[in-house]
């Protein structure tokens, strides 16, 4: 092997099996996108620096783990970290987009994170966002249309939880907190993690006075039947566009069918500062894989983006390819395949390789994914081939059947052969 | 606007009708490559160094277009710069591949290259290699699906022209060239180009003596049918491997039915150094235009890589997807779509949105792609919107109407209006 012949760290070669598999799943986010009026758009790998670092964009932490480098006019480039920052940039770089504009993206992202088995320096992401919508139909079409994709990969194991900035900021208001409250969300963020104690002792250390955490943590702390959060929710705060807004989105559950599996968690922040209302996860039971899926609404980013004074109101929804297809490994959620071929056309002799060429092509013209013997190998080697590759037939070709216009079908499962009149090997096959 | 809100210089965005047009594009590529027993397989955009610098890689002209960037380890890494030296890695590093591994893989690539019209930095390869196999039913399949692929394009006027590096080489000896052979071969590669007053020039300010030349104009200019070109090779050297190569694509030719378009074109070279056997273009009519895909056999590259001592020979065929693509779109050759949508589900008033989420799922359940209205619209404006989009059928949903349960099914296309109930409305649209 040639010298330091590796891959740089955190990136991954799809091999065929691994690239078959990643393909099927990726058709089926695609036409369920599709399904539901989503348009893709694809945007560059290397974006510049500008904005990337745009200070709406990402965040200063992102930017550390950027990819970033001169190009030999002495431009500043990264690679893009996400596919929400090229989404901003380009409806700001066209104002004549059609709105709502419902795009989708499944796209390559870099980010230079602390190497640990299954992160990736190097992974998908896929995205659907809706731009120009303040209903929370955004909302509901995105969970409905997840619930559909979930359900087609055989997941049913999950649930929405769904939170509302608004709710969070009217509720740090209450408990008298009004200083440091990007701190503070980032704190709530990991309370379920961490336990109650531990936050406390945190905010406690930013400068939160022990009265206003507990009537904080009180309120964060309410459980129950969604019904239930929001009417003792109303009873603190009154008036609250968040609070209206999740029971729209309850209300289309009801109607659309996710409504059973959404779990208000008031203690759900995400940590991105750009988010204006709705944030949600859907996460799976073992609690070591948790979030699956995950995102919410941006109203202000996009305008910001674009200089613009008017709000330009968006939602999006980020499906964690990466972390589902692990899922669906460990499970055993896929049927494993090398091939995509169904036919192998097995000439014995040199001789009637021109048949075997003619088959082939008669096959492939009907839409049969066939391949030919190309290494002059003997029948059992050339039968092992098919049999590790899963093909399902083997078209056998002999001197003698050729002289009849006859070949020998093989179901390779049912190891069971049929000596058949060449013009019938397409009604067996298909 | 953000200030320098910009792309970088030769990157593209590919908004949705772009987008979509490529994606069938790249659809049509995929499903043949499948149909003749390819699979998938997937690399990074980030190698090493020492990966995209290998000697019997690229070569030093291409290095100097490569991205390249040093981690934060201090670990020098760069942009792939095409998909054949990846291809070439995996190989060596997965021993146990089985062969022939017939591999495809439709991707980016990277090239700082001098900015010009129609020259991208950042642009798709699209690539078919077949590592394994010394038979020329490589290259002949390869011309067959190639053929197939162009025809489902709507491409009908294109010619393969078709030469192999080892009539290349014996030419050279039979002219009495022996010294500076690959600095010939570029100066041949021009020939067509720049007519052979200006390449003999190149050649004698090189060294070579203006005999030699002659000898060498002489045979690379023998014209007439590839029978008669054969023949007349035959006589100047007799016995040649590359001829009988030849031979044996033209056989496979006349049985796959791509034969009448090859064209031997003895001074077709090929830039690439690593090539050692057939090598050939597709080429449209249009001078300008010209390749659209090329290739060739490349029998020790990646033994070289691996370091190995055994040959693994490999067949390649690059479809120029971005020049197809531009060729298409100054044909006319392709169908605008601004949106995959089927059917608008229109509500009058916002009453009557239940109804619509319920016919719109129902609709999507079925697999009709659908949208809903989101914005809250006047009719006029709703109709205007799904005109724009180009989607097919606008199901208008009215108060009166909602309560017999019956909708307005418009076609956007002839006008058409047909008031029908709830449970009719698919079996109309479908």
């Amino acid at each position: 092997l040639m010298a330091n012949l590796e891959l740089v760290r955190g990136t991954r070669d799809f091999l065929p099996e691994e690239k078959i598999f990643r393909d099927r799943i990726i058709s089926i986010f695609r036409t369920a996108f599709e399904n539901y009026g989503f348009v893709p758009i694809e945007t560059p790998a290397i974006e510049k620096w500008e904005t990337l670092s745009a200070k709406f964009a990402g965040g200063a932490s992102i930017l550390e783990e950027t990819y970033n480098f001169d190009d030999r006019a002495g431009r500043k480039i990264g690679l893009r970290y996400d596919l929400t920052v090229p989404l901003a940039r380009v409806v700001a770089m066209n104002p004549n987009l059609i709105m709502p504009f419902k795009r989708y993206s499944i796209d390559k992202v870099w980010r230079y994170e602390e190497f640990k088995p299954g992160r990736y320096r190097e992974f998908y992401q896929c995205d659907c966002d809706i731009v120009g919508v303040k209903s929370m139909l955004a909302e509901s079409e995105c969970f409905s249309m997840a619930v559909n994709i979930f359900s087609k990969l055989g997941f049913d194991d999950y649930i929405i939880k769904l939170n509302n900035r608004k709710i969070l900021s009217a509720l740090l208001d209450y408990a008298g907190i009004k200083t440091k409250k990007d701190e503070v969300f980032l704190i709530i963020d990991k309370l379920d993690k961490m336990g109650s104690d531990e936050a406390s002792k945190m905010l406690i250390e930013i400068g939160i006075k022990k009265e206003k955490i507990e009537k904080l943590f009180k309120t964060l702390q309410i459980k129950g039947s969604s019904e239930k959060i929001l009417v003792e929710l109303e009873k603190l705060i009154s008036k609250n566009e968040g609070i209206d807004e999740l029971r729209e989105i309850l209300s289309y559950g009801k109607l659309m069918g996710f409504g059973s599996r959404i779990q208000i968690s008031l203690s759900l922040v995400r940590g991105l500062s750009y988010y204006t209302g709705t944030i949600f996860e859907f996460s799976v039971s073992e609690s070591k894989i948790g979030t699956i899926t995950a995102g919410g609404r941006y109203d202000s980013m996009i305008s910001k983006f674009a200089g613009k004074e008017n709000e330009i109101p968006a939602f999006g929804i980020s499906f964690g390819i990466e972390r589902i297809i692990d899922v669906m490994k460990k499970r055993n959620m896929y049927k494993s395949e090398s091939s995509l071929t169904k036919v192998f056309t097995a000439p014995i002799l040199d001789k009637v390789l021109p048949d075997a060429i003619v088959i082939a092509e008669n096959l492939r013209k009907k839409g049969i994914n066939t391949e030919i013997e190309m290494l002059s190998r003997t029948l059992k080697k050339q039968l092992e081939y098919a049999d590790k590759k899963g093909i399902e037939y083997v078209v056998i070709l002999g001197e003698k059947e050729i002289s009849e216009k006859m070949a020998t079908v093989r179901n390779m499962k049912t190891k069971e052969e049929k000596k058949i009149n060449f013009n019938d090997i397409y009604s067996i096959i298909k």
